[in-house]
């Protein structure tokens, strides 16, 4: 059995359009793609919605290993089941899925405990193909091989996901909402809700108002936090940042000679009681190490830096400060469960997800998200497929 | 009201024996010496017990900057009020103490949080006088001032010491048990008890099987591990570490071209539920890092390195894998609460204590507990002041 779909592309390459990376920081180019029908345990999906993440703008601008090309890249999206391969049970044709970069196979020790979000007979890993056998499902029309990204590859009108990388959602919440779960914002409440555990009442200071810093904020404010101090460079963060329950902002580029965990430090009486790096700079990490209460403050990692940063750290520092450091990936959620309560949660209007979407274009002009990003005119653009 | 007690040398000074360090590395000399009376806030203790530690060690050799001369040592004791100062209520004489290095006030944020065992009131630092006002009530007979240490100086038959670091026990416990409650064993014990939260059932890896170290297997087995790895260079810890619990011995010495890490991990299917550093070297808080389990393992430093050690991780090491890593600082204890806990464990027979005195000497051989520590001949050697 090749596939339990009885629609009519089923089984067969379909043919569509996908934004192709063919150079570094080149324009994506709109070009017909073939989309091979999913191999077993795979999930061939028709995107509806798909929104550009900084980490897609990153790998873009890579030069050097591990950058490759031809690439399609995006990796938050909505999409519909168009047919799915040998062994799929979990979803059917027209089913609506989030498709996610992180797997979750809910079989393995992780997956099956409260504790981890990181598949273990999946480990998250660098590869440019499918999950299993790390090929490509798509071809160009000169039949040259076009790379994946990280597993989703959404800047397609169809893409092909492996099953573990795929969560089925209630099709009530509008595809373009939905997409944002896929990663930005669900990393960034995730890490509030799930890896910090803010409790109601407490200090919680956010280093970088970016999508993700805001819904830290966001997953604070969810969270009970009473007062939510947002740090960034650009002053217009303090008005946006309100909107996501940002109570205080720090203008770090306006503090004079004091440092950041100074001013943080006398703001909240002695420290916030969770401090978050959401900028991607391994330099802040000190910054919010240093802002957190000590005996309970805990310090979390979000943002990513260059593979080879280094975080120095005295040791002295970590013994006698009852503080905790830890990482947050993917906010800590495991993609098959805990989206589907976020999803809840903006259905019964709690969580904001409208918010962050500060743009939305045809796929046509995808391009214009790459630009709107990189100048810091967007939080979340969201892309339609067919619009 | 210059203190309460009706003792015949209250308000007086008192002259009694004292092993005092005048010299880097060189043998405590016992002379007599001036005890000044308890000003406010204070309690003068005769000390029954006391016990050797390695910190006393570490700065006993410690020729340059914090060291200090002359200096009475010793911070792990028992003993027994003769008097108070004013405002002192809390104990009376002839109550049983245990003085602590660690102040606990009982007012402060800190102090009133179950979160926290670092005090705000009085934060720790470096003096080598009393609390309040960094002066010393020791004289020596030449009328020399002589130093204390880290707030207790138990190597005197007379000591005064705040009250915040004081706790009132059961005299139920004998003197010789109750002393190791004041640093080591409460160190290690509250490590896995309070700072990890050992869960029953886990994996447990403790890099450095000391006193401190075989105190965080007893909390650990106490918490109801289910495995707990002992790592040490010493192959005689195999045999000692059985008494604590330790189900696997690692001799770092023998394990070929495999890291430990590597070890730890293949034994535990992944890696240890928590990892505990205890020998005070940074370089080891990475192996113990990487040693623990992706998803949720905890790596706590509980181990005191020099000043200047730096702990470098990389970012994404702690980005992408759900670890955490914490300091604990007397074991997370609060400890007017949580040594009275302990007492009462050992009172009920739970917890050990016997199993770590490998040795008690009378006053008069303290240099001999010196010895057997720096031959790393004994876990803990009892100095018993009048035997």
């Amino acid at each position: 059995m090749a596939g339990k779909s009885s629609s009519n592309t089923a089984g067969k390459p379909i043919q569509c359009r996908a934004a192709i990376a063919r150079k570094a920081g080149d324009p994506l180019v709109i070009e017909d793609v073939i989309v091979a029908p999913p191999k077993s345990y795979e999930v061939r999906i028709k995107i509806i919605c798909t929104s550009l993440c900084h980490t897609d703008v990153t790998f873009w601008k890579l030069e050097q290993t591990p950058a490759i090309f031809p690439i399609i890249f995006g990796h938050e999206a909505v999409g519909v089941v168009e047919s799915v391969g040998e062994g799929v049970h979990e979803v059917v044709e027209g089913d609506t899925v989030i498709p996610t970069f992180l797997p979750d196979c809910g079989e393995c020790t992780d997956c099956l405990s409260d504790k981890s979000n990181l598949c273990s007979k999946f480990p998250f890993r660098p590869s440019f193909g499918m999950e299993r056998d790390d090929t490509s499902r798509f071809t160009d029309i000169n039949g040259e091989t076009v790379n994946h990204f990280l597993f989703v590859s959404s800047f397609s009108e169809y893409t092909v996901v492996d099953i573990v990388h795929v969560t089925k959602i209630d099709p009530a919440i509008p595809a373009n909402r939905a997409c944002l779960l896929s990663c930005g914002v669900s990393t960034g409440v995730g890490a509030a809700w799930k890896t910090a555990k803010v409790e109601a009442g407490t200090t919680v200071a956010i280093f970088g108002l970016g999508a993700i810093g805001l819904a830290v904020a966001e997953g604070a404010r969810l969270c009970g936090a009473k007062r939510i101090i947002g740090i960034d460079v650009n002053q217009d963060k303090c008005e946006i940042g309100k909107k996501f329950g940002v109570t205080d902002f720090v203008n770090s580029r306006n503090i004079g000679d004091k440092s950041v965990s100074q001013i943080i430090i006398e703001m909240s009486d002695g420290g916030a009681d969770y401090c978050f790096e959401c900028a991607g700079l391994t330099s802040l990490v000190h910054e919010a190490y240093a802002s957190c209460r000590k005996g309970w403050g805990k310090t979390v990692m979000v943002g990513i830096d260059h593979p080879g940063a280094m975080l120095n750290i005295s040791s002295f520092d970590i013994l006698y400060s009852g503080k905790t450091l830890m990482g947050s990936f993917f906010g800590g959620l495991k993609p098959k469960s805990d989206i589907q309560i976020l999803e809840k949660r903006y259905l019964d209007k709690e969580l904001q997800l409208d918010e962050f979407i500060t743009h939305e274009v045809d796929f046509e002009d995808i391009n214009k998200a790459f630009d709107l990003l990189l100048e810091g005119k967007s939080l979340r653009c969201v892309i339609c497929m067919n619009k």
